[in-house]
């Protein structure tokens, strides 16, 4: 187990009929609050009118900033940010998934720098900065649960001008509260919320199958447990798209995969599944869930073969299969999980989300610019490409 | 999953050579500090010196508070909360077991307030107070890890008047950082490391085998994957005190065992363990572990035999055990758990420790009345003597 320094300091309320509660929560950290939400899917399922009537209630002064897309854009965050600037918001709220949470965050950080918030991204300014010290309060009512967001200090926003989706880490990013109220996912299709699913899994095992600890039990089976339990709850989702008990287990699960739980005290974590998804959903603007079970299997099977035990101990324990040698029960793991994200109907090739093989040199150029940022430089161009080529199949 | 909120604000440094850290943290709160420790084994292992140079580099003033006993008594926190009013301390520093952390929660509660601490304990004043609001900041150097105090709000003292071993909790009382440095752990005699397992065990356990949730994968997969790491970690330090990685597990296993994570979005937890035990360790000044390795088994057969089907779990998903009657799996289980309790020396039955199986009558009336103060009213008098009884054989 190797040192760690770990707080999560994000209040979670969690439960049916918790989001009137949003209104005290922010009148805690301010009286004039910037209202961040998406295209309207918060309006649809009534979620808006509730939260503006808590908020309403509390005395707050509200200022809207709607129209974050899926893949929250950069040029919409400037927006966001120059209104906070515009009209002293004391503190931000994002309503919605992943995106408005995603962008509240940003907002928040922007607000009170002078200097471009993209270059926390890009990592031009360096993330251990004082400036995010003043961070404003962010606070969140999650919608579509899948990024984790809700309960960390990420934010991932794609820069429309570059097509460059990357994203950073910092804990004064981290909602001072978080409303779950698991109710509200109801609405959320099928289709998305596989894809959730997916994002949910990624999250949890990005680490698993990376860290280099010879003996992490307590990590490992935590990570175990979670994709167990992730598999189970979106079964019982597609059963019953109103299934309470399924609907509120996947929900936490996502806040739980992300949240620094199942990452601290084990060395050497990295991220490739996000490495080479962010391209795929950067160009063509597909689910980042959709973009991760194409690029998942194939990542396994490559690390797989160069020997990397945790995927035949993942096909063990989670899938309870065994084969004596232990490149082979990997590759019987990662036929399952193949098949499990089939059957969610989450795609497992390039072809199946309309991509073609040719683009792979291209894909590949902005892997290979993420990988430098993100400081992956054994991912070189010949095993991105080859990484990708297992996807073709 | 039931509605919850949850929050775990402590921050945990955790790793090697740490400890010289307290005193920048303990500045973030205040000039002055009382430092709570107990009878002087922090001074034997060189705690106590690191600790010093560390507050007083850090520019503190530092009052000391040494003397509290394993068993905390109330007495000897009077004596605190004098103290800390008499030198207006801005901040409490626990260093030591879960004992001087549990006295310096009291302490920092009681040194704001002019009624008697007490009366948390007891229930005569109500936890949902504002007093608490007010309560000293609180943080914590860990030397024997075992009751998961340093992350979560609770403490526990015994009235050296009354013999009453009470306890409460509030969020107020969590640490705001916790230095947790596993090499400090080493000088930590087996039989404690083996009663701090049980302790842990414990915890991690009382909610799994209580609540009354038909469907909790997260929480109850999580129970058991820390299990089995307890056991895991536990027999590593048997074989050699000084191993790192099994010292770090178990340390960090005993945090996350009590701070919430485990029971959050459970029904009905109940702490039947604790209730039945507190009485033992409050009469005989035994150590709390070895009170709950005498009436976990014996509580958890009482249990099986009533249709708690979740002993059965336990044992098929912890222990592997299988039989078509989940009565007698359930039993296999309970056997099992006694076993390994006897392997680390921890002891199974009232004998064991000394104490008189003609003492349970008179066991029963404080184990009773600590039964009304935790509103636990289906334990009666004939089902406690019923739980003691199985503990004398």
């Amino acid at each position: 187990m190797e040192s760690f320094t770990l707080q999560i300091p994000t209040k979670i309320i969690f439960g049916e009929d918790t989001i009137p509660r949003i209104g005290e929560e922010v009148r805690e950290y301010g009286k004039k609050v910037l209202l961040v939400y998406g295209k309207g899917s918060i309006k649809r399922i009534g979620v808006y009118d509730t939260v503006m009537a808590s908020l309403q209630n509390a005395g707050l002064e509200i200022i809207e900033h709607g129209g974050v897309k899926p893949n929250p854009v950069l040029s919409h965050l400037r927006e966001g940010i120059a209104l906070a600037k515009k009209e002293k918001v004391d503190v931000v709220l994002g309503v919605g998934g992943g995106s408005a949470i995603d962008e509240s965050k940003a907002i928040a950080a922007g607000a009170v720098m002078d200097d471009d918030v993209w270059k926390f991204y890009t990592g031009e300014l360096p993330i251990e900065n004082t400036l995010l010290e003043n961070t404003l309060p962010v606070l969140s009512v999650l919608t579509v649960p899948a990024t984790g967001t809700e309960m960390n200090g990420g934010t991932v926003v794609t820069n429309d001008e570059t097509n460059q989706k990357y994203g950073f880490l910092d804990s004064h990013l981290c909602p001072k509260a978080s409303i779950l109220d698991p109710t509200v996912t109801y609405s959320v299709p099928l289709q998305y919320t596989a894809y959730a699913a997916v994002d949910c899994f990624s999250h949890m095992t990005e680490g698993y199958f990376t860290h280099d600890d010879e003996w992490a039990p307590i990590q490992d089976r935590f990570v175990e447990a979670l994709a167990r339990t992730v598999m189970d709850a979106t079964e019982r989702i597609m059963k019953d798209p109103n299934d309470y008990q399924g609907r509120a287990t996947l929900m936490w699960s996502t806040s739980l995969a992300w949240n620094g739980l199942l990452t601290v005290g084990v060395r050497g974590c990295k991220i490739p599944a996000h490495l080479l998804e962010h391209p795929l959903s950067g160009l063509y603007d597909i689910a980042h869930g959709a973009g991760l079970s194409i690029v998942i299997p194939a990542w396994m099977t490559w690390s797989n073969r160069r020997g990397n035990k945790k995927i035949a101990q993942f096909a063990e324990n989670v899938f309870g299969i065994h084969r004596d040698d232990p490149v082979q029960t990997g590759e019987k793991g990662i036929a399952a999980l193949k098949a499990w994200f089939e059957k969610i109907k989450s795609p497992t090739s390039l072809s199946a989300a309309d991509i073609p093989e040719s683009d792979i040199e291209k894909i590949a150029d902005f892997t290979l610019e993420l990988a430098g940022v993100w400081d992956l430089p054994e991912y070189t161009k010949d095993i991105i490409i080859e990484i990708y080529k297992l996807c073709a199949v």
